[in-house]
């Protein structure tokens, strides 16, 4: 074996453990009976401390170092160079964690979740903030031992984000904000309620898979490699590219929650389905940190597919027109008197409201924002943990108009924090923004998507993201990606316009 | 931490990567898509090499030699001396079978296994000799690497069945049969058909289902460890205690299938349900050899609970006088004519036949003695690989009465042998033998239990297998558990008893 075969093994094995700890989490999520969870989480912790073990190992720097030495003069963008350099990024970056902090954090998140979960139950800010408070130390702790040159929020991001730091998202968001809050305030004023509420029907389960499951065959889901299952917090994972599962939650009467749910898991599974079967077991798949089944490059660029499948194909006028007839033979009844029109307007209702997760296209974003700017502040010392119940209410009435009635609707809402997972929200927006850019790119490069979208073809936009996003995996960056295909870097302008002209449209805007 | 401690420690580590392992295998048969094959044994033979590793390591040496140390003075019974004791016992069993036999094994069992599928396809028992051969010399390499007193076959059933040799086996056998055949020839011989065949009816999959779940918790199954789902080769499996999982299979004509399919794995649950949770991620609830996931102390042990639980509680007269209602109020067309006796006999045909897994409990050990007198005379080089076909017609005649058409309903009909598991059918008849001794033992122990059972409460029951045999996991032999718990060794004399009895009663026998 030459020296980065060696290494290209010792990789491969880590991916194995990666990935048998993807199924280990994948069943707790979806199968396991209540009574496994403690020694499922014995499992799960002595497979994470192998893999941490085999990365963090003399070996890895060894295998590095040759293979290093033998791709030194190839191409700087062969995947080679990159599964090298992916590694050796990943491998001075966890070395720079101290022990005591991961460890710390690994027996304190759980703990810090469950009290999370009961203040948010019982509306009590107060017996959350001191764990909140430790999370959050253990994090500044981490931005400092791995260094920064801007804020301390960029070494966090960087876990989620590789391309961004406080800086950019800054300025993204800025930009963003000044598009979509006057938007906003628009479609706030010309708002009236739609003449059917397609809601107040039952639609059973079994119907809403079988149609959830035919829609993400359309828009291109390998069933070979992939299943659908129920989960009460839908997620997307994978165990290499030949084994890509989606999950999705039901609620019999409001129907979009199954099915926008699938679309957003498949457009996730599409990427991960589509990466270039070479790059299998190859550091090019591998999620050296361990914390999110992600085989794409970033969880913006992760997101941009799903919101971009779910958003710009799944709640768009031409899917409707071409789906609908479908939907109606399915629930005959139930959509007996609607039509596509309606159906594309009640899929795309835009409401100020409180809960992220519940949010339209045009608020989503504001939602990210408002978090992003408080972890900044906490990260930097300019807001005390304490602060946080009254801040967040002044920035939801700032940027949505609306005020929490308490705190589990308001600063209680997510787990991301309890676990110790600043810096991951801007991934969602960097998403949103990406998507359009994406599809924009791939409408002028691919002659006929517009009529190929209009028939409900999905396979020439399909085969453009897989070539020019998917089948690269994590070889190159969000920003890479962005300008090889793009030929731009992250921007606002093609989201902006996208969301402007389509609810512009439904909301009968001047 | 005490040495024991630090012993105990390093062996539940092992024991979480073996549970890992059988997550993962549970999902391969249960939920994988097809795609997902390939790497999915990748990410297996990973885990086998980590777990083998940890294992046969210089630490788990150490560990050992401290931890006999500390319980030298402690007394034999108890589970912490059995715990060092079983870990030395396998520690030095891997420790004697050469690498180079694992290795090639390892890597020729799924090939002389896809041969084997093809050849029991295409009839073509020659084109699996060449594979059956090479898999037969490597067993041989491997008793004569462990070593044996008497007969090689004693150092490969030891892996599954260690309280039984070669020689031990032949009186067991030659007991059984002097018993077997005559019955047999009566049974036939007053053979006559059913007034009713409740088979031609469908019962839809469904109610199957919740027939058997039902039923399964009446015995004791406890649903919050446990879930049953589908597979084509029905298993249970577990994850330590706190998770034991079922699977069946479905036929819409013929109930039994399923039904005491699922009772049958129920059985093998319960054992693994109630072993002493002091125990979990212990030495004593750990398959150090990774073949098969069974927490209990063998092969028979495990066997002697499936059976138990499947035929003499599942396919007795009371059974069905106390649950044959709820089966008609579930299926109340196909059973309108029906009623508890009839169910009864109808559970109970027995008919020599080809197929050892569709046999009933007159002729199932007669299929199981074939086997192992073949594969003991494959060993000692009494019999040729070549001479298979005509030896297995010549004993199937002799035994049953009956003579395959062919080899695929003849020597090629189980997997076994072609993956190299020389030595593992024998469990199957010491299980059943064991089951009528256990059985005979509460009986005498339990007061009532008679009542109870008429009564179809099963505590009783359960309580003294549970107090008796499940508890101790892997801590006695099941000589010993025997020993303890009925105060004799194996031996054939209650289960003949019970067949004797049941059967001449069925069909009218003098």
């Amino acid at each position: 074996m030459t020296a980065y075969e060696q290494f290209e093994q010792h990789i491969a094995e880590l991916n194995d453990i990666l990935n048998s700890i993807s199924v280990l989490k994948w069943d707790a999520r979806t199968n396991m009976p209540s009574g496994g969870a403690a020694t499922r989480g014995n499992q799960l912790a002595t497979l994470s401390r192998i893999a941490q073990e085999h990365f963090v190992s003399d070996k890895t720097a060894q295998f590095l170092d040759a293979a290093e030495a033998e791709v030194a003069s190839e191409n700087k963008d062969s995947y080679r160079v990159r599964a090298v350099q992916q590694t050796r990024q990943y491998f001075e970056l966890v070395k720079h964690i101290p022990v005591e902090v991961t460890s710390k954090r690994a027996t304190l998140a759980p703990i810090s979740e469950q009290v999370w979960s009961e203040a948010k139950q019982n509306n009590d800010f107060a017996s959350f903030a001191p764990y909140l408070q430790q999370m959050l130390d253990l994090s500044k702790e981490q931005a400092e031992a791995v260094g920064y040159t801007g804020h301390p929020f960029d070494a966090l991001v960087f876990e989620y984000e590789p391309s961004a730091t406080a800086a950019s998202l800054k300025v993204l968001f800025d930009d963003l904000k000044a598009g979509l809050l006057p938007l906003l305030k628009k479609i706030v004023a010309n708002d009236k309620p739609l003449e059917k509420d397609l809601w107040q029907h039952e639609y059973a389960l079994d119907k809403q898979k079988s149609f959830g499951w035919e829609m993400a065959q359309k828009i291109g889901y390998d069933t070979q490699r992939g299943r659908l299952d129920i989960a009460p917090h839908p997620f997307e994972i994978s165990f290499t590219r030949n084994d890509v599962r989606i999950t999705t939650r039901y609620n019999l009467n409001y129907l979009p929650m199954a099915l926008f749910g699938t679309l957003h898991e498949t457009g996730h599974a599409l990427y991960e389905q589509g990466v270039d079967p070479s790059l299998t077991r190859t550091a090019l798949t591998t999620d050296f940190l361990g914390q999110y089944p992600v085989g794409g490059t970033s969880y913006g660029a992760h997101e941009s597919q799903s919101r971009l499948w779910e958003n710009q194909i799944g709640r768009s006028r031409e899917f409707w027109e071409v789906h609908f007839d479908r939907l109606r033979q399915i629930f005959p009844e139930q959509m007996a008197d609607a039509d596509p029109d309606l159906m594309y307007r009640s899929v795309n209702r835009v409401k100020p409201s409180l809960i992220r997760v519940e949010a339209d296209e045009v608020t989503y974003n504001l939602h990210i924002m408002l978090r992003t700017e408080i972890e900044m502040g906490l990260l930097d010392g300019g807001l005390k943990v304490t602060d946080l119940p009254e801040i967040w209410n002044a920035k939801m009435e700032e940027y949505l108009g609306v005020t929490p009635p308490n705190d589990s609707k308001g600063v209680l809402q997510d787990v991301h924090w309890s676990g110790g997972g600043f810096g991951s929200f801007p991934g969602y927006t960097v998403g949103n923004v990406m998507s359009a850019q994406f599809l924009k790119a791939a409408h002028e490069q691919v002659t006929g998507l517009d009529a190929s979208l209009g028939h409900g073809d999905y396979m020439p936009l399909l085969g453009w993201l897989q070539s020019n996003v998917y089948r690269h995996g994590r070889a190159y960056s969000a920003n890479e990606l962005l300008q090889r295909s793009t030929g731009t870097e992250l921007h606002v302008k093609p989201y902006l316009e996208y969301l402007e002209t389509k609810f512009s449209e439904l909301y009968g805007l001047s």
